[in-house]
């Protein structure tokens, strides 16, 4: 029997950040198509998410990319924020759109460039010490794209020394969050393939260091709610970047490809962590074709879903079937709270919450759509750009 | 045995044609990297494309990409390329960087956009009639990123309907050739994912119709060796766009990735039609990060190492071996081919062809990479929007 | 708006075959462990599957495959099933397991070789004309594992050739299904890898002809609703083999990896051939470890679960969306549907049958599970050698 | 410039392990196709690997695999492999084919079932010590094949139990090569799934655990020499089992599939070991249709093949290239390497050896082929399951 009391209570406690770039314009190498109302400022794509979280009540944070969300004033960018509701979340580097990152940056070839690399992260531990973020985001485009390009060990020499000096850098409350993608922009080896790489990294650098989780970045056929589970059993998740992907790293809508996939990971999670833990939920997507927000608004209500799924597996039933060796059985009851339609329950979280019961309706409604198109003219859209 | 002669011959005649694009700025999603001495202007790919062949002897043709190398006068155009010793090869359309191709071009539901889309095609026969072009080369962005976004069977009834208009306005002795792909620039269906699809087409648009192997274009662990010699069983391979790949379409140089894969598609080639075929050897690549003429001729060289290699496989042998069902035997007599070492053979073929035996030295001598960058200064460099 | 009392009718008239060797013990290559209760003959096993369709109401056929279900008299054996409740099914040839099919079968570069396995498949359609089976359901074993092997394109010309006589043996209302797979057991290539070559291939036979889509026979990252879609479009899906796979062909039970991709292929088949059609359901699973009527049970509640969800899709309202561009309305109208808990519906629809509305705890109460433990002693059990 | 003579040097004293079951029947789970003369007995094996041995002068050791290769007297077989000029290699466990191990072994839910193996793999090191064998190469069938089925994460609690119970047995210069797989037999996740989940159970066993990287046990797209680099930077890389695949873990020749990434890995050892390391080269592979000793004979040959390549790159041209950041240049050195023709190269080494420079031709001649068939008469085969 599950305790539908704390399943809920649980549910209004969730958190998950969306991400300042999500609200601007994306593409593929083919194309970017600009949509109306996108925001031009950091300021903007705060207030876009402000919406989200004032819809769904579970999006309280928003994270930032430097240098796209630069600002002379990170302090009045907090106090922006905190007026419309949210908090600004995990920091965000970039060091790959530089034109001196053609051939990586912290794992460049060349001192010079790593030195710059390095540079910006530690300027990024100074935002988050002007913003009060806690989370310092580490995602390298570096890697290679033709055997012999480069010595593969070596890099992941120059890795270890860079990271290292950012880490130090830290201060206390302050996490290093290191995330491994599979390959893009680099087709031959990128330097944090897979999560055992980022994971040795994290090992030597310290407690501080965790591994971030991007549900888009692994091998076809990757068993994602093992390395959850494992990760957790070694206490270094850091936390997730949530999108879905059927084929490459594809930042569709987190829950829109695989949603039993999504269901697996937040059991594990709920299962290894709770919600007590420090394990972030994040989204990194993007919404090439369909409309920003409402897209956000949907992606956070699927992680809801798939959570509240979670949350009603029977555990004590479930561990019985287990121990009993009851493949179907156990199966099975993986498979009710997969296959409950917890739509109804969330509605109810909502409405408990003060929240309209339907977000995406309510969003609708409220005409922020059209105001943004109406007001947002002129400028320069925000991309990933800037 | 070999007949080394016949083998030298059929190397020299050769064709392998590269494609304007390649010339220019290219990247992915993240970044594109520019370079120094990128041509800007139709003409200025045309005349590297015309150093490729200089060195390389069997580059003869350069492909257009339309709009990117639209020009008020083809046939200046053309004689402009035969002044410097190539010819205008396949034309190749564009219908995914115009705002309205958001949601599809031939297949988009909206009629107006379809309208659009084949008008674009049309003018590309109407190009190639000036250029005297023999191909057109159809790749289609058109797919869907959701599930339940649009009808995925309607919409290949569209895609019939338009490429069949396109289809009767050919010209004789003109090619449709209807390229697939697997994923990207739509991450839930393309609406011509594979050569079946493409195949299904092509049959019923008639003769002029044929399908073109991308080698990047296909799920992870596809043999397409077969899928090349079941295209040619069938009539319908018209020819390659040559490229390779580790992950997805990662569009490096062809041969780079699995040059013994290379060398098991030009066998099949090489088995199924010999050279006196119309299969279309094509370059469709992108050099992100590295110097792109020589990337080109490195590209063609390797094309021409994996010809080399087919050409020398013992087909007497093979057949016996194959006959007799000596797996092991059978094996080695294609294995013993593709690690002969065929660079001195090739060195031979280019210096009875007039020209260098190391085509990469010989245009490093030439100035001509300082020379570009010397003078093609100011302006906008090609690219993928250009 | 979903008419309910049409969803209902729809789900009665439902019909998924079960395979006779889904009943017997199998394995992998590392193990195979025995059951308690397997069958031990093809009545056996036919008595089995008269259980699933006596607690599910849907199962109504029993595929044979020869020669592991041979007998002496096919029609006593028809009997036996109807005094059961079930029918005799599509009749599945094998043509991999006797020691001359080492290199292949129809394929294989010796004619005799040939011969005999052409001549089984003509057996086949005899035992089809004793058994009044409608469909000769054709897998081939039949590829290489190294290159160079055999001639990849001469197979081609040996598998038309067989197939073209099989054909011709064919009698009214008798259909000849291709199917393809992608690898396995053969590594390099398979004879007939995917649904294009099996396409082609049934194009040149005849009407007669047509393909089965399995499940699990796929490249990763392959979107098998297109193929589904496109089949339908071209009139040539003859049925499908259900299973699910998290890797390569782990015939695992149909809905247990995911759900939402069977969901996906059973909207096509709603969309494109409604249930008047002639596409066959049927399961083609191995229960290496779990209990075998119980999951066989289960996969067919997992076809229902997701062809309830499928036709309650709001195709309005869904084709309103797609027509209007609207990426996530359209995409949220089918996940409303997927998201819906249909299993009180299917309870319902079982009560309306006569039938218990939990098939699983119903059988459990039969006491069959444990009258075969019981009675089936000595013998040798059903497995895939016999 | 590479030294020649040091090349030479390295390629004599290479030494490639084979393993006692691959000169035993194999296949798939379709079918396992015998072949006339192979070893009815753990000193048959033995003699066929003498041979392989005599013919290529680098193969000196063959591998057990207990219980397949389980004797009454240890020392007797060892003294018979010594007078056939081979020694005794890695012990193999098997914890897969017992019927007690259907839900796994030292994973298992029920401690009495991980009582079993954890003994079975102390079994092993008893063995060790009156073999003389250094390794104990473990590779675990454990995993789930349903969501559900078993808690991932206590399964990993009780792995680094049992592993640590038997690390602690181990003695002074023995190690445990902790093997790890993709996927199969389980299918939907296995216990020990990839390099980051074995490296971390080592680093906590200690020294003496080491992770081996089997070349058949990866997602596709993995690049497996980043895996080789980082474990052996990390101090972790125990050795190879080598055997080559298309699909999934195909288990073809080692070289047959993708020899060019052969050499990549074996350039990564040579960059970051050289020959003087402890990282061990072992065959593991089947030879389902194709002769066995000649298929052992021509993978012992094509890893040498791929080690004279990667010793022949020159490393100090390399450098620079990667220094400069020379993209092209780079690769051009290292594909120079791969391009030599090797085959004369190894046939002088062995005739400096004393041997015959093509083992396969010496071997056919040598008329073992035809005794073993002669003498090879009654008994039971050897094969997976003894």
């Amino acid at each position: 029997m599950t305790d539908l009391a704390a399943v809920k209570a649980a549910l209004k406690t969730q958190a998950v950040e969306t991400p300042s770039w999500a609200y601007g314009n994306s593409g593929t190498r083919f194309k970017v198509f600009a949509q109306q109302g996108v925001p031009r400022t950091p300021q903007e794509k705060v207030a876009d998410a402000a919406q989200v979280h004032a819809f769904t009540g579970v999006a309280p944070t928003v994270a930032l990319h430097i240098p796209w969300d630069k600002v002379d004033d990170y302090a009045a960018l907090a106090k922006y924020a905190e007026e419309r509701g949210v908090k600004l979340g995990a920091i965000n580097s970039n060091t790959f759109q530089d034109d001196d990152y053609k051939l990586g940056s912290i794992c460049h070839p060349d001192a010079a460039v790593r030195r710059k690399a390095v540079d910006h992260l530690l300027e990024c531990v100074d935002i988050m010490d002007a913003t009060g973020s806690a989370d310092l985001k580490l995602w390298f485009a570096d890697g290679t794209n033709y055997p012999g390009q480069d010595d593969v060990r070596a890099r992941q020499d120059r890795l270890a020394e860079g990271l290292s000096e950012v880490y130090a850098r830290l201060g206390d409350g302050q996490r290093m969050l290191l995330e491994y993608k599979f390959f893009e922009p680099a087709f031959y080896t990128t330097d944090v393939p897979d999560w055992g790489t980022a994971y040795a990294h994290c090992l030597k650098l310290g407690e501080k260091a965790q591994v971030v989780v991007d549900t888009g970045h692994h091998a076809p056929g990757t068993n994602i709610e093992f390395i959850v589970a494992t990760l957790l059993r070694e206490g270094k998740l850091g936390g997730f970047d949530f999108n879905s992907r059927f084929y490459a790293d594809d930042d569709l809508m987190v829950g829109a490809a695989d949603p039993f996939q999504l269901f697996r990971i937040m059991y594990e999670v709920v299962r290894g962590a709770g919600f007590s833990s420090e394990v972030a939920f994040m989204l990194d997507q993007c919404h090439n074709i369909e409309a920003k927000i409402p897209a956000i608004i949907r992606s956070v209500m699927n992680v809801q879903e798939a959570t509240a799924k979670a949350l009603l597996v029977d555990r004590t039933a479930l561990a019985s079937a287990q121990v009993s060796g009851d493949v179907l059985g156990a199966n099975a009851v993986l498979m009710d709270a997969y296959n409950t339609d917890v739509r109804p329950l969330l509605r109810e979280v909502r409405e408990e919450m003060g929240l309209d019961a339907d977000p995406l309706a309510a969003y609708a409604r409220s005409g922020w759509a059209q105001k943004i198109v109406a007001e947002r003219v002129g400028g320069e859209q925000a991309g990933w750009g800037a």
